[in-house]
């Protein structure tokens, strides 16, 4: 025996995408794709300790006696998937603000109807942290089970200090106690609460009250803002963000989803990343260019609004760094299938296979200033995915119908059963 | 005992969309629903013979010693969902199309990389009848647990006498041993083989040796042909669609998918449907309207190629009855989601939830000419699916991902099990 003791050869694979020796933003060719053919993987303590040929990692796990998972099947190995922008913590079904959305009813009719964000604030506010922590689980259990190994989850229907924190509480405690990994995200800036006549009294109150105990209690390392007309202004969001930067927080948007002063801020502030982005044009584009803001697009949204995708294409030949995401929440994003809307994007937007699963990979993990996941590489975390098939181009190709049917997060197998 | 002895009393379901008394074309608004609360539904023999009030039922079913299925849980149903045109009889995978589409190849690049209809052409030729009934038999189990009891499938990959007559057998084959209902088509006009250097001549070929065996085989009672400028003109498929009527075919066409010349033909013939339709504008759509000629949608074709779905509601609008369908085959539109198209279609056209449902219920019946489905009412199939939900709404409003938990295939339960 020796120190190599708990060391684990996984494979062989057919082809493993490690999704390394990718440029770090921009268009991706084909050709740029390394496809590593009958692959190994060897983890230890949860982390990746070498990534190569089967046969030569082989050789090396009998002479060390490493212990062996053995794959009898083809099978295509990809990072762990990474949604980057989610809002799974909430309570209640907007099912009929759906039904009225389809029947032509405006946003405004639909929230004078009781529907809208506050619906969901309503419920969220009713639900108990032990309601919120097992509705969340239950997302998590499904994330989880079709290859999303880390998930980002906003706060942002609580709207009060104590909701607020009841949320970051539920997000916590899942993360504690689910093998998916979460990334929370204060988002008490979603929208003004009926509460407030002034927004800027509310943001005030947000960055006196609430945001130094989401850092003093660790619930969160990133402010998230809703910059739309219907939301927080250009100004009040500049404001408000750089206080929180201050405060030490990272920097997330949503941006640009129907008119262009988010990317702007993202801009200034220097945002890790800016979501949705569907109204983003050139000066937008090159705006997070050049502040080096990552972009993140969300199918998602476009899909249940029945609205055109955000510019993917025209982002990546712009240079930018794009993330895809669900953005799954109970209003305009109810789907939550990552793979599935990366692959719809893609076929729409035209992304080549590799600029679509560094989306959900590594470029995504860059969304969430992640340095340790996204690709297969010697000291990253050892979450990854493998799919029943041996070309991996089907994992796109069958939109989102081909999953994975083994998931290892930290090096462990975890059970795959959607529930 | 009586004569009611084999009769069955299932429920009580929270919700029973029975989808009768719906306009049989043209809008449906939310009111023209009838959502049967707490309702039960009576079968025997495969076929409905009651639906109504639970607890009317149930008082019946004891004086007569029926037989109990009793639902547990909340659940809504719908009658099973009928999908009414696909091409899921085929061999071999198109991914590497997929790639070289996404990474911006034209059509005719791909075709000229060995790519398009007819690679799956070659490698269906190859395939023995036994591999293809393999291949269409798992198709068909995915589908029925997803909740399609009744499903259409087109030849149209063999091309020759001999290979048209493999596909049409196999799909009989599957027909006959699978719970699901096939509905063949026979779709040796799907484009001009190789082999022939005249369209004329090759369907002229297929007149003479090939619709007559068809006929007399009962390997389908359906013609189809692709109309648009890389497959058949206007011309060539008028003639060709009214020889196979006078061989006594129902007639359905691929129309307006790039151009417009097929709902012309598909009018001029009768023909009871007229599919994909992207293309079609206000003239074609009271050019089908006059005819009666149902307007299929297939949202899984746009979804594949990232372009624009058939103006669905402008056809509903005008008064046509749409029906949607997958489109499912190896190129355009290999997710073969049913329920996940039609929501995204809806969501995106703005469909009601009825109109919605009735597209791939009553409706997509209607494509295929079948009055013994699509609806719950007496004299019907028993083919009806349960979801895990107590409002209708949400069975749309999840896109696809809240699935059928319980199917019954001619009033008896089947496996969900998705392979
Ligand atoms: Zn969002
Ligand atoms: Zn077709």
């Amino acid at each position: 025996m020796n120190h190599h003791e708990n060391f684990t050869l996984i494979g062989p694979f057919t082809q493993i995408l490690t999704m390394t020796n990718l440029p770090e933003a921009g268009a991706i060719t084909d050709d740029e794709l390394d496809v590593l053919e009958d692959g190994g993987i060897v983890v230890c303590d949860g982390v990746i300790k070498m990534v190569g040929k089967y046969n030569v990692l082989l050789k090396v796990a009998q002479e060390e006696h490493h212990n062996f998972e053995k794959i009898t099947e083809p099978m295509v190995l990809l990072p762990g998937l990474v949604d980057a922008h989610t809002h799974i913590c909430f309570a209640g079904s907007r099912a009929n603000d759906y039904a009225m959305r389809v029947a032509g009813k405006s946003y405004l009719e639909i929230a004078r109807n009781g529907g809208g964000i506050l619906d969901s604030v309503r419920k969220t506010r009713e639900a108990t942290i032990v309601e919120l922590v097992g509705l969340l689980k239950k997302r998590c259990d499904r994330h989880l089970a079709e290859g999303v190994t880390t998930c980002e989850v906003k706060s942002g229907y609580g709207l009060t200090v104590d909701d607020e924190l009841k949320m970051l509480e539920a997000i916590k405690l899942v993360n504690k106690h689910h093998e998916i990994d979460l990334v929370p995200t204060c988002l008490a800036a979603h929208m003004r609460p009926p509460e407030y006549s002034d927004s800027n009294v509310y943001l005030q109150h947000v960055l006196e009250e609430l945001l130094p105990q989401v850092k003093e209690q660790e619930l969160a390392n990133r402010v998230d803002i809703f910059i739309e007309d219907t939301a927080f202004t250009e100004r009040e969001s500049l404001e408000y963000l750089l206080a929180a930067k201050e405060l030490g927080f990272d920097i997330t948007v949503h941006a640009d989803q129907f008119s262009t002063d988010g990317s702007k801020v993202a801009a200034e502030v220097g945002a890790v990343s800016a979501d949705h982005l569907e109204a983003s044009g050139e000066a937008e584009i090159a705006l997070l260019k050049e502040a080096g803001v990552v972009a993140t697009v969300l199918p998602g949204a476009s899909l249940g609004l029945g609205m055109h995708y955000a510019p993917a294409r025209k982002m990546l030949d712009g240079g930018l760094c794009v993330a895809i995401a669900t953005d799954w929440n109970p209003g305009s994003a109810p789907m939550g299938d990552l793979l599935l809307q990366a692959a719809l994007i893609g076929a729409s937007e035209k992304l080549t296979i590799p600029e679509t699963i560094a989306a959900i990979t590594t470029r995504a993990a860059k969304a969430l200033n992640l340095k340790d996941r996204g690709c297969l590489a010697k000291g990253q975390v050892a979450d990854f995915i493998a799919f029943p098939t041996s070309n991996y181009k089907e994992i796109l190709y069958f939109q989102g119908k081909l999953k994975p049917t083994i998931v290892w997060k930290r090096g462990e197998k975890v059970q795959v059963t959607i529930p």
